[in-house]
């Protein structure tokens, strides 16, 4: 439509000029204005961040093929029940089989990856089997065990389907105090699995109230009335033909959650349900017919596997973080709010520099945890490669110890800082996208009741950032006693230097220099580190034990893990960055010194309490973070389109690509929520409002005082 | 049962007597041991924040009767569809009118405060009519307008429930940015009121879906081709016989939310609809039979009812927070989890100096922030007294605009402050309870989702917040300039003695006191109210119009209010407990100090910029909120106990008084949960597991692999 012929119209719509130019910069219009100022190459960037064009490649397959399967199909979501969408659920797994079994590992994991952040209730419905089930079983079963286990179906899915029965009502993190009991039945060579407390009712179990036909049981190992701590044990559950529950096993439904409602998590109290012998998993604690148990020997080289959940968070973290953002973000881009004194058309979100200061420094957050993200992972595959075959007087086992005590202590950090990051960005998209971000249309209310889980399962995210502490702590000590440290926290070996450290720098500006904020961040990670060890030492002077020692200074150790999580993304961040050129380079500095800035801002305290920065300094860095969102905000589009997540990925109207945002939402509503017959006016409101109210209303002539009396123009 | 038969019940369920042991302390035991440790008068406490034992009576009565109502049913909420709550929601109306009609405004005022605790979404759809449609009436309306709507039935819902048609899909916050329009056909003496884009689309307006039969419809007022700016109309939208909508009118369902699902939000399209003239409210402008638009000289006067809605909002974060508090709190004395090496018995979650520090300083924040909200409502209600019959030309009538003024920018500030608070609050103490937080049943998800939008509606909070920052730069000047401030920014008079004030005690503990906490919190406002001050001028000085001025210094208006904020509330709290004496004394000035310590420590940054404490002053302060944790968790119960939410109010099993949290959540998961045929199994699982997967599986001679061949001690 021409601008005259859209006057034309806005006049017969008794629109005032002002109103009509209001109206000329419409979203479309403000999305490819945005997009027009990519001063890099976008792809080049996605390509990047994916690891090389083939996995981009895969990634958009996958992407395409599941927004074209119906099964698939995501935007009626928000109004189906939690039985249509616990039955929706189910009717995926056929389709995910189809994959498993006709492609290699590698796209496999790419394309649950994907599907995590499509659907991610069917992902952990999907995953209790092939993540957790078959997982115990790698993990804890012998080989044969697996043989017979795997020709029992557990792989293919035929007349099995497996849960992992760990965690009971009155216990989660604390899995050695478990209370489920397997006692060993010598006379029959059975083992007795048993739920002796109402405490002791497995719960949260995914999969158990309409899917599993065996479960993983977690119980105390009792073996001639002595307890030999928790193991693993395969309980058959249900008939694969008519999914009656078994003799002794009762399963109920947990119900609604605060999301993922397609998953089908259930209750199971055992009472006195025999199991083979051989039914419990014994590659590493054996009993033998007549009652030997023969403990491992090094079994912490089996907790490589239990790592794979906490590492594929920290690339879920980065990847919901970048879904939420593009909604924000672009709306943001199009959505205008108030218009200066010299202009009628409206600001849009993006320009004001306080919506700037919301956004901007969580998408250098996010960044920053996308190339954490990878980095994790090929840490984790080189432990997993070190540890295939690895064994108790290995020549190197001493090095592979050091390794998984290293990738165990990082990822427990980094779960937790990266989901909680994340959690909190999907929190702030939805704050910044106004009224709309309450629409459960607009996506991101979802995403939240979604991923708020991840906070707590695989390990509370308190707790493990309480393990890095102490990993910090302890590497502190290794340091004092000389020992060279790994990368991730070389810098305690540098403590002469680093503490009492400050800033030096000639001209303010050179605060903006990867290389110093480093420099900061490891002054003031070893100061942290260095006294949270210095209040441990003085618990143990005082007589306590190392646990209690610990648990006494567990707020410095949560304070040294936040700090070195901070430090150790934004490592990571600019390591990244160094390793490019160019446009790329120019675009991705800016992202990486504001990540660093803005992470030294919300850490003021910090910084100038080891006395690393100045005031002054300070004053400089929160005005430069001013200065960098305005900077990361020109690119803010490009930098969004290089997550490269399509439409039907992000569903939510608000973050189209095309910018058309009100017209999308509005069909959105439209289609979610056909007009109906009133429910329930002959029922309720028409008895409401047509009851006596006693004689005072409803007279005519009170129509008088409507007209104010000194209608004073024409006195 | 003795102790005796337990051991026996025990030997029999296969426990061993460790297990025995752990099992000896059980949450009812734990929670009467910590509610035996109250060191002080639980109901005093309960009474002085209730503002009198009259008022916790009333409180109390309101509780019993909700409890006692069927309507007010709330243990099945969250397994109900959300047609199913809609309905029920508005089923509530005829019970509530009842009390409107039959008790005191202050009486009924306290009844709605506690239905907003006990089912929000009705809260809102109730105060969608009472609150907005009839606020909107008596704000706007001339005294006969007011009598012809009453006399029409708006006030005692006869063939009339009213919405509140303000917000547009493309307009929120910016209310003189509404594209509706109001044109005046002075032929018909009529105004016509248009819709006349999608994104004038009238928006979330709550009620509109199902309940409205009349709109107060904000819209730009058009005379004679002049627009007059953003008026008030009402406008019928539906026959009352039969909720038909009337001709012009389209409405739709907004459909599912985040949260408060019981309201029907709907969106309103109005195409050329005429209303009497004399169906505008013309308190303010009037708009003559010939068309003269007469303007009113000092609207300001009438803003005052818009902020009611805030300064609810501010009780309503307090005592969302509570709830929240009671459930987190509670669960914690009884949960436990993990023994150390000295016992076998769990250690309380309470007893964790980490739990301590998770929920310790957000109970004394909300304490913080129920002595506050009971001095912004007492602020208001004196506003409202001097404010009623003021008008243009009062001898105070400057005075009068200065408390409105402050009322404003306080009210605007702490709705931000406080619901952000509450906010965090909630999801704090739903990560606290660990898994069992993110089942629906124990409440504190749909808590999240329905309190979530407190932070955008009614202003959204970056907003206010921003709001307070440009008040608080408007009295820096004022100070400079020589006027004397109200209290709540006094210190702003005092700049000459507080820029560059150190904090001077002989001993350390000498900073545990509110009034070294006040001075220091001054000190730290005060330079970071100058630097906005300072900024703003300059940006001035560059040539900048005022209102470009305040939008380039919005991150330093933003912190400033941010730590205005944290004052403003721990000087309420100070306020409160130098009131009390004794041993109500000695619990309040703890939980008191850890507000000031707590609220310090997260902004030390701040503290050591203007140096007012130094690096060693914050280390103390740091362990000293480590050792007031541990202090306020010795009471922590009774505080919560103080709160006097019975359990039908708490509506969450790990909330239960009586500690026995395990036993009620159990049977609410049952209860909700009923079994029943699987749902699913023949159409989707059966031919999934039976379908044909290959040759390989179902051999039964593979059991050969499931007994390890080397059984070692056999061999």
């Amino acid at each position: 439509m021409s601008i005259a012929q859209k006057r034309i119209q806005a006049v017969k719509q008794h629109l005032t000029p002002e109103q009509e130019h209001a109206k000329a910069v419409d979203p479309v219009a403000s999305m490819n204005e945005e997009r027009a100022k990519a001063a890099f190459d976008i792809r080049a960037l996605t390509i990047l961040m994916d690891g090389g064009e083939k996995a981009t490649l895969l990634k958009e397959k996958i992407m395409q093929e599941l927004e074209r399967d119906p099964l698939f199909k995501m935007d009626d979501i928000h109004d189906i029940s939690k039985s249509e969408l616990r039955e929706r659920t189910m009717e995926k797994f056929s389709s995910m089989l189809h994959h498993l079994q006709n492609e290699s590992v590698e796209t496999f994991k790419k394309r649950m990856e994907i599907v995590s952040l499509v659907d991610p209730g069917f992902w952990t419905r999907f995953g209790v089997h092939y993540g957790l089930f078959v997982g115990a079983l790698q993990s804890n079963a012998t080989p044969g065990q697996l043989g017979y286990w795997f020709g029992k179906g557990a792989l293919s899915l035929s007349s099995f389907v497996g849960c992992f029965a760990m965690t009971e009502l009155g216990h989660g993190s604390n899995v050695p105090g478990l209370e489920t009991t397997a006692t060993f039945d010598e006379a029959s060579d059975q083992f007795i699995i048993h739920t002796p407390t109402l405490t002791a009712t497995k719960w949260w179990i995914g999969g158990a109230a309409h899917s599993a036909t065996h479960a993983a049981v977690f119980a105390q190992l009792i073996v001639k009335g002595k307890m030999h701590g928790t193991k693993c044990f395969v309980v058959p559950l249900r008939d694969p033909k008519t999914y009656n529950t078994l003799p002794g096993i009762n399963i109920g439904d947990i119900g609604k959650k605060m999301g993922r409602d397609g998953i089908d998590n259930g209750w199971i109290q055992f009472t006195s349900v025999s199991i083979p012998r051989a039914y419990m998993l014994q590659k590493h604690t054996k009993v033998s017919r007549t009652g030997q148990v023969q403990e491992p020997k090094m079994q912490q080289l089996t907790y490589g596997a239990l790592l794979q959940g906490r590492v594929t968070m920290v690339a879920d973290g980065s990847n919901v973080s970048k879904k939420a953002l593009s909604i924000a973000i672009r709306y943001a881009a199009v959505r205008r709010q108030f218009s200066s004194s010299k202009t009628d058309i409206e600001t849009k979100l993006l320009d004001y520099p306080i919506h700037q200061r919301r956004l901007m420094p969580l998408l250098a957050q996010t960044f920053a945890m996308s190339f954490t993200a990878t980095e994790m992972t090929d840490m984790y595959n080189l432990m997993m490669t070190r540890l295939e075959g690895a064994k108790e007087g290995d020549a190197d086992i001493d090095e592979v110890m050091e390794i998984l005590k290293e990738t165990h202590s990082t990822s427990a950090g980094l779960k937790a800082f990266c989901t909680w990051n994340c959690l909190s960005t999907i929190e702030a998209c939805r704050q910044a996208c106004g009224g709309h971000g309450y629409s459960a249309y607009t996506g991101l209310s979802s995403m939240y009741a979604d991923f708020a889980v991840q906070c707590t399962w695989e390990g509370d995210n308190t707790i493990l950032t309480l393990q890095l502490g102490r990993y910090l702590i302890s590497s502190y000590r290794d340091a004092l006693g000389g020992k060279k440290l790994s990368p991730g926290v070389g810098y305690l070996n540098k403590l002469d230097v680093l503490i009492g450290k400050k800033c030096q720098v000639k001209r303010m500006e050179d605060i903006l220099s990867p290389e110093l904020i480093i420099e900061g961040w490891q002054v003031v990670c070893a100061n942290v580190v260095r006294n949270a060890g210095i209040e441990f030492d003085a618990c143990l002077k005082q007589g306590m034990d190392v646990d209690d020692a610990y648990e006494h200074c567990s707020q410095s150790r949560l304070y040294a893990a936040k700090l070195h999580s901070f430090s150790y993304l934004f490592n990571r961040f600019a390591d990244g960055v160094s390793k490019v050129t160019g446009s790329l380079y120019d675009v991705l500095i800016k992202v990486c010194l504001l990540y660093g800035l803005y992470s030294i801002e919300e850490n003021a305290g910090a910084f100038l309490q080891y006395e690393y920065f100045s005031p002054a300094q300070i004053e400089f860095i929160r005005s430069s973070v001013n200065i960098l969102c305005k900077d990361v905000r020109e690119q803010a589009i490009p930098l969004v389109d290089s997550f490269n997540l399509s439409d039907y990925m992000i569903n939510s109207p608000l973050g189209r690509k095309d910018g058309n945002v009100y017209v999308h939402y509005f069909d959105q509503v439209k289609r979610s929520n056909p007009q109906t017959q009133h429910p329930y006016f002959d029922r309720l409101i028409k008895p409401l409002i047509t009851r006596d109210v006693g004689g005072e209303e409803d007279e005519e002539d009170e129509e008088a005082g409507l007209e104010d009396e000194d209608d004073e123009d024409e006195d």
